[in-house]
This record gives C-alpha cells, structure tokens and sequence, in this order.
C-alpha cells in the first residue's frame, strides 16, 4: 500500500527545471502518444455544439470505446436551454481587392464562437466594434465567444489591426446556427461496487492546446488505462463542452449524482507548472484530502487552493443543488497564464513530460481511492511480535526503527476500525506512493 | 448587499496618518456636532451617582429621547447594593493666608470622587496620605475614586506636591453622601422583530474626554440615526454608570437579557488610534464575527483581542449567570494610552475624524446585523443563466471575473439555506461595505 | 490553586545554562539521594529476566513497599509468551595466551543480552560477525539485546576491535537460558477514588545511567513522596522490564485499566537537556493538556512532540486495543542524545539538579491531576463585590489589575460549572505552580 522511500522536500522542483521524472509510462500512454493525439486534435474547430465536437470525439473513438450522445437544441437544463448547434465553413475579411487578410481558413481562434452568417461589404468604422484583439499582445490572437447573445466578430492581433485603413471590406462568415444536437461522449469503467470516481474535461475549445486538448488526451490514455485493470470503484469519463455540457449530463443523470463519491474536473495539464489542486466546494471531502496527501508527497511543487465559484465545471457538479465531491486538477491554473484563451496557447506550450507526470498524479489517486480501506487489528491489545515473524531487526539496542519498519507500526496502531490507509499515512507523514 | 471594490491592505493607516477618510456624514453626525456635544459635557463633574449625571442625561436628551431612571440607594443588584448619592459643591487645600493652592473649582479631577465632607486644618504630614499624584507624569492630575470605601482625598500634579512645604493647611470638601437615588438613561427604538441590539456606555467618569465623552457623543448620534430608519432588530441603548449601573439594569431587566442577541459596550472611541474590538467571553458570537468583519476590511488598522474578565462593564454582562454576546469596541483601550484616567485625556486628544469613523464602523455593523440573512436559491442546481438576465459578460473568454461577478457567483453558490450573508463574505473574502 | 507570579520567558534556560533552579526538595528526594540510589543500581546487570531485575528490585524496596511479581516463563502475554530467564556469571573473550581483552566483569555492557552459553575457541573470521562496534564513536562500547533470536554476542569498543589480530580466541559465555519467571514491582497509593495516576518505568537495562535508572530513581522518590500524602486519586508505579514487563502486566490487570484516567511512562529524566513531551496515542487526553500546561509555565524549556508507535511502553498502553491516555516525559529523547544505548550514558552524563527538576515537574503534574476541579460560582450574575470582602484594591481608577486579581477574576468568571482549574488557567494564560 505504500512504499516508505524518504521524501527530500529539497528535490522537489518544477517540471521546467529539467531532468528526467524517472516514471516508466506505458508505450500507450507516453508522451509521445499524447503529443501525437493532441496535434490531431488541434487543428479541429470545436465550440459547445456542431460537428468539430463530433470529429473530435471520433477522434477519442480510436483510443477509448466512447458512447456518444446527442441532445436536441431546445432540450432544457436546469434553468439553461441547449442552443442551437453552429457550423462553421468559411470565414474572412478581405479587401476590395478581394486579398483575404483575415482567414479562417488560416486559424480557427480568428473567427468569434457562435457569430452569425454575414455577407456585406461595409467601412473599417462599421468593422471594427466586431474586431477583437489584445493590444498587450500585440502578436497573439485572442479567442472569443458570444454563445448565448447574437452577435459576430473576428479576432486577430492587435499588429494585423494597426495595419487596417480606412476603407471598405468585404465580410464574409458561411455559419449556421439552427436547430441540431450537443454532442458529448461518455464513457463508464463498471468496478466492484457502484460508488463511482468521476473524470470531466471540456471539448469545446478550438484550437487551444494545454486548455483544454492536454487534459482530454490525459484523461483518454487514463480511461485506457483503468480500462485493463480490475478495479473496486467504477469511473465515469465525461468529454463534454463546458458549462451547457456538464448542466446537460447533470440534468439527464439525477439518478447517478448520488454514487460519486470522488470526483475531478482536468483541465491544463501540459503546461510546465507545477500542479494546482482547486477543492471541492465542500473543502475537506475526501477528493480534497487524497489530492492534498499525493500532491504533498510528490516531487514537483504545487498549490492547494479553496474553491471558488469561478472556473471550469466544478462550478456546475459544486452549484448548492449538488455539492459534489469534486475538486479541479490543472497544473498552471486558467487566466494564470499569459498564453491562456489566445492563439499561443499551442502546441509549443505543452511539455510531454508534464502530461506524463498529470498522468502519473492520477494514476496515484486512483491507486489511494482504490486502496483507501480501514483495518481492524487480530492483534489489537499490545503490538503483535513482529520479531517471530520475521518483521523485527534480530539484533535490539540500536538507535531508531527505519522508515518501512514505522510504517508498519503505524499500520498497526492505526488499525482500529476508525482509521484508513489516508488517514495513517497523513498522521505517520509517509506517502502513498503505489500507482494503479 | 455588498459593494465590491477592492480593499487594498497597503492603504490601511492609523488616523493619526491624516488624510481624508471620505466618508460623508450627515450634518448631525459630523465630528463637529459630536465634539460640540463632548465640549457641552466635559466640565460637569459625574461619579457613579449624583446631580452630575442627571445633567449629563438632561443634555443628550437635547439630541434624543432618553428614559430616565432614578433606583434608591439600598436598592439591592444581585451581590451589591445601590450606594448613598455623593454630590459636590466645592473642595480645595488652602494655605494658612487663605490662597486656595488646590481648588475643585479648577478642575473637577482634583477631588477624589466620593470624598465625604472635611473642613479641618492639619499639617502636611497628616494631609499628605490623602494626596495623589503621578510621579511619572508631574504635570497631570489623576483620576481617582473610593466609591465603596469611607475616605477622602485630592489629586494634584505631582509638580505642585512638591512645592507643598511644612505647615498647616486648610482642607474644605463641601459634600454630601446621602441616602438619594442612582440614575441612568435608557432609549429603546422597537424594530420589527423583539430580538435586541444593545449598546451600552459608562456616564461616571468626570472631565475625561475619551473615556468616556467619546463613547457618549458616538452612541448619542447614532441613536439619533437609527430613529430616523426602519429597521428589523430593537435597538437598546444605556447610558449607565460602570460596574452598579450595568449590575442595577440586568437586576431590573432580566426578562429582557434573553432577546438581546448583539451587544457592544461602546468606550474610547475619540483618540487617534486603531480600532480595537474585545471579544464577548462566548468569544465566537455573531457579534463577535460580524465586528472582525467589519473590522477587517476596514481602512483603518485594528486588533481582535480576546475576552478577559477585567475592562468595563462587559465584565458583567459576560459574567457567568449571564455569558450574554457582548463585547468590547474601542480605539485605544483602557490602560494602554498614556493619559488615560489622568487630566490629559482632556479634549485635545480627541481627533473629530476619530468619533466620525467609530460612529461610521458601528454603522456599518449595523448594517450586517439587519442585513445578515440566510438565503436559499430558487435555481440551486448548476448555476442560473445569468447571461440571459444581463447579469453577465456577452462576449466570453476573457481572461477573469470582475469583483461585482465573483460576488455574486459566491451569493448564488452558497445561497443553500445554511450560509448567511456574513458567511458568504468572509468565505469569498469579500468586503461587506453597505452601511445604514 | 494557582500562585500567579509572572512567568518571564527570557528566563527560560536549558539546565545546562547554569544556575540554581530555586527548588527546595525535602532530604529523602534531593538530587544527592537520587544520585545515591543510581551509583547502588548502575553495576548490576538488568535485562528483561533475571537476578538483575531481582536485586534492582530489592534495592528499590529500601525505599518504598513494592510489591514483587514473578511470572513464569511460558505464560502468554497477548501475542507474546514471557521468555525464557536469562543469567549471566561470566563472560570473556581471551587470547591464546588466556589473556582476557574483552571481559564481561569489566562492563557489562559486553555482553549481548540474553546470550547463549558459550565455550569455545575460533579464529577471528568466525568470531568476527558476534562482535559489536560503534565505529562513529571508537571509544564507547555500544548496547545490545537478542532476547527473541538466539544468538551470542560480544560488544565492545571500536578502537580495540582495531587492535584484534589473525588468531584463535578462546570465547566463554557462562549464561543460563531456562525456564524461570519474569519479575516486576509494583506499588499502589490509594487515593479517596479508584480512578488511578499510572507512572511506569523502565528497568531491564543494565548499566545504562540515564536510560533509566534516572527514571527509577525519580519514580522511586515520588512514589515514596506521595505515600506520606492524602491524596484524591490512587497512584499506581509499575517498575517493569520494556515491552514485555507492560504486556505481562497488562494482560494480568486488564480490569484494572478502565481506571487509569492519567499516565506517564518515565524515561531518561537525568541529563541536561530541557523536558520533552510526547503526547499519548489521543494527543488530546487530560494527561497531554496538563503536561503542556505545566511544562509552558516551567522556566525550562521543552518541547511537545506527538505521539508515535516507536518508543518505551507507551507503544503498548497506546496499543489501538487500549489507547490508553498514557504520555512519556522525558528530558532528551531516547536516541536524540549521542550517549544513547552506549557505555557513555554512564553516571557522569547524570545532573543532580536535573533529577530534582524532573521530579518537581512530576510534582507539579500531580497538583493539577489533584486540584483539577469545575468550580460553580455561587454569585453568576455579575461579579461578587470583591471590595466589600477586601479582595479588591479600596482606591480606584489606577491603570490596571494585578496579577492575583485578574487570577481571582478568571476564577470567578469562568466558575460556571464547565470549566475546570485547567481551563480557567489555560484561558488565562496564567501558570498553575502549586507543587504537591
């Protein structure tokens, strides 16, 4: 259950110092396999419906055995209402002399999420209030979305903007916004018991790299993962577009909320950070406290931070109507880097040895809420005679027990029916170091 | 509820630091009316007892309606007794020629209060044990009582004791400890619901100006302040003597000590200094967070401090038969300022700006007292669409909430029927700035 | 109950500083009778078995009653089984020549405890893996036990390990490892109350000054102190051999443990070192608070460490199967000090003042245990007018309460019928220095 090497808080250390994490992936989880799924997905143009979120979930398909649903536009949610879906073919700004200077065509961020279909030629002053750009960025496109309000707009850099006369343009977005489907896909790993350990990430960002394509291709190869091992606990995946999808899973799932018992939103788990553990609303669940121990005992620095209602969908499994025990597990956290929601969060930001080490945190939780029993003692009154046993060192006087020879007694003290593995390890301050 | 902008720690600063405050008191609330009203009250000499209090009453009941109670001396209060009334005409020493070189008349500090009527001469052996001075301090005159022991004496600068020679001296104390009666003043403003907030502050202390004239001057004006409102909770206010005051109310009123849910003995309120809040014995009692809140997100430095059994008259309301939610709100407290209970805390040591930003905290409290409900969300599952009630950016993928967002998500969030208001604000870390 | 002088932090030093500690222990407990009881006991050679412990035994018997126990070998203790006795005459190793260069008769400490009978000669590569060095201290013969293996064994200092030569050796071991009892002393003060104060000691090490005969010795002299007492609870001293003693006595008194409401187990309370604490398995049980108390207001410094399955006895009181509320006080930690378990924890390591300090600490400890009471207070609504029964200073309006007052103040305050002496005092912040 836990291997009782020493910690040297002095080794710990960000990713983006360099040197091997001596973890030993499997070849179909490595972080090449990741890489080359997240640079097939990349180029996708995905938003919260529409057939970007459909190729990329067949894209999951070749990986995992997804189920696949499809919810119609108009089916309610809560107090939300899945919109209509949004298909995107083309779409520019061109000069008279029909010169495309900005393309679709060329990166998917430059079109705003959900615009509507236009075709009309009108003066830059008319243009511009629909042009969106970051002037301290001067070189990176912003991405941008008006899903629930009417609208359309472009973003490019603020460089290609300052570049723009007076004069006319020609405008055109080939869009459709109608009646269709979300699309989400799931997958259910069944284990011993129905207390089920859930896993969401977000599909609907386009071509966005460590937000969200580096926790979908972790989540993929964990989902593979588990998928080859006998487990106790069931886990749910969800790969759904943010917000309307988990209020959508959640609204059509009711029956299913109460067996998850652990739960983690993914999200930015490629970047060279260390690792940032948001908690669940609820603070001290048991998610929280597993997170907290294996993230305490690791090698590369972290953060433990409090909930707030701010963030990705644990927003939605932690609304008041549902206080879920499910906490946010990214590295560097949204809107904590310079390169978040903008055309720089790319490929280059990602780090194969960062995904591998997200996948490896993972591994270790799971390994814990697998592991996590509470023991009673045959032996409760004294300690037993570790020594007949061959668990005792022969020769007595010396000066102090080794780590594994505590580890064991606390192992022993602590097994009183009212302790689990968790809790003996976080009053020994031993780490749970087992994988799955 | 709420205004959310930003408290910025590094603009904390003690008063004395100067600058404005920006607060915009009514005019009858301003730092000039409150120090007309102390300038008013300062040279009437108060004790426990006597015609120095019902002038005292008989001057805030200028600004209020205060109900005035007159209990007989041997009117008996739990462990202790109401005293015989001591009142003054005149005092003085007086040399062999008649030159009065300590005279009552000057300053009211210099007649040790309850002082039983002398006329004698006698040489300055036999006086001196009757004199006190502060040896540390040899221009200030102390303040000194014998309110349950027979005796007499007089308070002088210690410079003038040592110009005192050998000889006789004529000793005049013309005054009267006679059966008579203990008076206090009392106001109650009745709200919707019996549940109480009491306010209490001490009238016997003569020429002193922080402590108490401060305190008297801010409840006084905010009394006034609270009439004018419709509010929730019943306001009490006492204006009682220390110690056989605060005793005689609770054995007159215990019927009524059972409602009172807040409460705050009000003292030194006037000085250049922080605030200070001491805790109620109950030491987590909602006043006792709803002033740290307050408090905390002040601009003005301050100190928590807990409960001891030695200060005012929270002593008694904290006592063991009672353990009422009571505590303590000051500037500098009792003790630790140099000229407490001497001559120097005259008027000079009052800043206006102080009594305005005490009176503007207590409003402020005020304000989360009638404010601090429980809600429950109507939409508790997933989060409501603000988007469609324009309680929402439009346009999406921006890098952060605003302040007004993160407060509201947090209301939504928590709005579970077991949060209050004062819950959500110290969970989101978030100022409650509204004031009545 | 409590003397309230004022504790001065600065004050606190390590015994080695220097200095007199001010303590002024009756003849029968001063440090000189402690040292003298520990230079009687230092020669024998204990063990867990044996004539040793019998004559310990014997020699504590001058000082007080001690009931002797003897459990034969067989007898099961739990998961254990009290072991065979062992008794040593004479052991040597000797050259050719019959010279011998490691003697038992010198120091004890030679000879591996619980080694088998032994007579033989050998070249130095068979004799070789029974010898026992410290090479990190050449001049110190190190401690060694084999009291559930057999074996045999010699210790001996590293630099005449250096010394030893090719060649034969004449190896004798004159022990006997048969069937006997294992012995134990015990003694029962009886209080008003059966609920019991455990204090156990150590005593099956053989010439090792600190680890424990400084506990013995101190056990003894508070043991022989508090007989001529008339105290409320019941005392219990156990003078029992490590693990096995307080299994075997465990097993034969478990009716007897509901009562223990206090225990301490005593070990290594002669060296300079300040005063160390180790909580019991519940870190919270009355014992941990009033040791903490206790050692917070003492003028030397300590420290509180948590409880941990590795250690003296306490390992089986806090066995999950009994959990008893059973500290350990020690001054240094067993292994925390470099004469641990050597020749070097001899009598020269031994402080007389340290004695004396630790044998106040305990009896201070015992005065909480005694005076702990929750108090009602019969004037709970206010506060009892001191002054009227002299407790209280006649003049008035000075800065601020003394220490003794604000003492009687918390008393009186917190005299409602929850708090006990120990609260009061904690809450205060004030020492409690009464002294049984």
């Amino acid at each position: 259950m836990t291997t009782l090497s020493e910690t040297n808080a002095n080794s710990r250390r960000n990713i983006r110092s360099g040197g091997g994490l001596g973890y030993t992936p499997s070849v179909e989880s490595s972080g090449d396999a990741m890489m080359r799924l997240i640079e097939e997905l990349f180029p996708i143009c995905r938003s919260i419906t529409g057939n970007g979120v459909r190729k990329t979930l067949a894209t999951l398909q070749n990986h995992i055995t997804l189920e696949l649903n499809e919810v119609p536009s108009g089916t309610p949610a809560f107090d939300w209402t899945v919109p209509r879906e949004w298909n995107i073919r083309d779409a520019y700004i061109a000069r008279q002399d029909g010169t495309r200077i900005v393309d679709f065509a060329a990166n998917n961020l430059h079109i705003v999420q959900y615009s509507q279909p236009v075709d009309a030629t009108m003066p830059l002053a008319a243009l511009r209030p629909h042009l969106h750009t970051l002037p301290d960025q001067p070189d990176w496109i912003p991405y941008r979305t008006s899903y629930y309000t009417e609208n359309w707009g472009f973003c490019l850099t603020h460089r290609q903007l300052s570049t723009l006369t007076d004069g006319l343009y020609r405008v055109v977005i080939d869009s459709d916004l109608a009646s269709g489907h979300l699309s989400y896909g799931e997958l259910l790993i069944p284990g011993e018991i129905d207390d089920t350990v859930l896993f969401s990430c977000h599909i609907c960002h386009p071509s966005l790299a460590n937000d969200n394509l580096s926790a979908i291709a972790v989540a993929t190869m964990l989902a593979r993962h588990l998928q080859t091992l006998r487990l106790r606990y069931s886990y749910r995946f969800l790969f759904i577009p943010g917000t309307i999808g988990s209020l959508t899973w959640l609204a059509r799932n009711e029956d299913k909320i109460g067996r998850i018992a652990y739960g983690l939103v993914l999200s930015c788990l490629g970047d060279a950070g260390g690792m940032t553990y948001k908690q669940s609303r609820q603070g001290n669940a048991a998610i929280d406290r597993i997170v907290a121990h294996i993230l305490g005992h690791d090698e590369v620095s972290h953060r433990i931070v409090p909930f707030v209602p701010y963030g990705y969908d644990e927003r939605q499994f932690c609304s008041p109507g549902f206080d879920m025990p499910v906490g946010c597990l990214m590295r560097t956290p949204n809107g904590e880097y310079p390169e978040y929601h903008t055309s720089a969060d790319n490929l280059s930001l990602l780090h194969p040895e960062s995904l591998v080490h997200s996948f490896t945190v993972l591994r270790r939780i799971v390994a814990v809420i697998e592991a996590n029993a509470v023991y009673r003692s045959r032996n409760p009154k004294g300690e037993p005679q570790l020594g007949r046993r061959g668990l005792y060192g022969a020769m007595g006087g010396q000066r102090t027990a080794g780590y594994d020879q505590i580890a064991l007694l606390w192992v022993l003290n602590l097994a009183d029916g009212r302790h689990s593995l968790l809790d003996t390890a976080e009053r020994a301050g031993l780490p749970s170091r087992q994988s799955v």
